[in-house]
């Protein structure tokens, strides 16, 4: 568009797959709308508003107090959509927009042999919060309910990465996917993954929602952001992926598949 | 974005609200687009692609052909989306993006005192339409199933109106809402409406799904489309719809309410 590069992404969430029906609506508006924001974290933009599909239902107003805060929390505004009537299980679609700051805008198509990998934060702390939701335990369920896209965090890493994307079906699924789109293999190191709970760790990596950024960059270039190197690019020949001496594919069970 | 003007809209269809659980999905997926590319039209944009929210069904091939054919009948390509599994009735949302083409984007707030007011082609052609594949007549039924947006029409009247919008939800619920809009008064005389089937006049013009373009104008600008002259924009202060000497609002019915 003219002289800027728009950056666009389109999530859905559906009742009984994406959220729970007992859950609260205003933490299901959070989600729509950070999920979304992800998208546009792992390619360095700048989000400059949403549009919504709202299917009504009997706690709309629980909703629009979630839109409300998570688009005040991220600076982002409601543009428009639609709303519908309908019976059964409800969706929601979001559409973001974002303006790119950096070009070429990465993607997960980039990796260089010899590049680190990295992934930011912690995994398996949405897995570990769905449990306290479904459960009903009390534990802290926030980064289920109510993940950050890492917005600032990608717009400094956009100039430096080699290839990016934000992990929301599973690290091991991610890592594969990029390294497939890549055409390179990844080679993990499964002592170094940062997860929320060392006993789970095959869950922890395999559990989608997260949210962080999966990346890989020179291993010279320093970095504006933690993050934790998981492991290293290598020639294609190998196969995608390789978890310590193990080579992996998703018919092992990677991640979470739609 | 930069130098441009950016038009963003977002629609659903929901099984058994927009669409019967009987139809081609082809044609669902043709108005589920074509409808968004309508909200363009009205702007005075050129379409620059559509984002699609889909639910996957038994039917997927068929939507995926009407996907195909509307997308290459407007020149306007799939830039991505999300595919989700749910049960029950199925909802799909699409957001189109356009590039304005002219600004001031035409709105509905737009229209002046002494304005004449436009409509183009026919209505009810949809409802008639829907009743023959509804009732399985075997009548013509294109204007319901594959509306065709009035892109063209669109830009050529974006310099010259002074409001406009398209017929979505029926002549008269629009121009009530188009008046409100514009702090007018819209005193429209029925025997001009273009309308499907004269004896069902009152039906026509209250049925939605025409998708054509309702606009105000100076009564001496020289039109690039052909359109009907439907009334005159007066005053506010009696009321915002008058059809020939009775006032009317949406109490009386004037169309298709969400």
């Amino acid at each position: 568009m003219g002289s800027e590069t728009l950056v666009l992404t389109h999530d859905m969430m559906v009742e009984g797959t994406h959220f729970l029906p007992t859950q609260d609506m205003a933490d299901v508006a959070w989600k729509l709308v950070a999920v979304n924001l992800s998208d546009l974290a792992a390619k360095g933009a700048e989000p400059l508003g949403v549009l919504l599909g709202y299917a009504l239902g009997d706690d709309d107003a629980r909703f629009a107090e979630g839109l409300r805060e998570v688009c005040e929390a991220f600076d982002v505004p409601l543009l428009g959509g639609d709303t519908v009537r309908g019976s059964g299980p409800r969706s929601f679609g979001l559409t973001a927009l974002g303006r790119a700051t950096h070009t070429p805008v990465p993607d997960r198509r980039g990796a260089y042999v010899g590049d680190a990998i990295y992934v930011t934060g912690t995994l398996g702390a949405a897995m570990l919060g769905f449990e306290a939701v479904r459960d009903g335990t009390g534990a802290d369920s926030e980064a289920y309910r109510r993940p950050r896209p890492l917005i600032a965090e990608g717009r400094a890493l956009a100039p430096l990465v080699s290839a990016m994307m934000d992990v929301s079906d599973g690290l091991l699924l991610d890592c594969w996917r990029m390294a497939r789109a890549s055409h390179a293999t990844f080679l993990l190191d499964s002592e170094t993954f940062p997860v929320a709970d060392p006993a789970r760790l095959n869950e922890c990596v395999r559990w989608g929602d997260d949210y962080q950024l999966l990346f890989t960059a020179s291993p010279d270039t320093a970095l504006p952001v933690a993050a934790t190197r998981i492991g290293t690019v290598m020639e294609e020949d190998i196969g995608a992926l390789w978890v310590d001496s193990h080579a992996l594919t998703p018919l092992d069970g990677l991640g979470y598949q739609h």
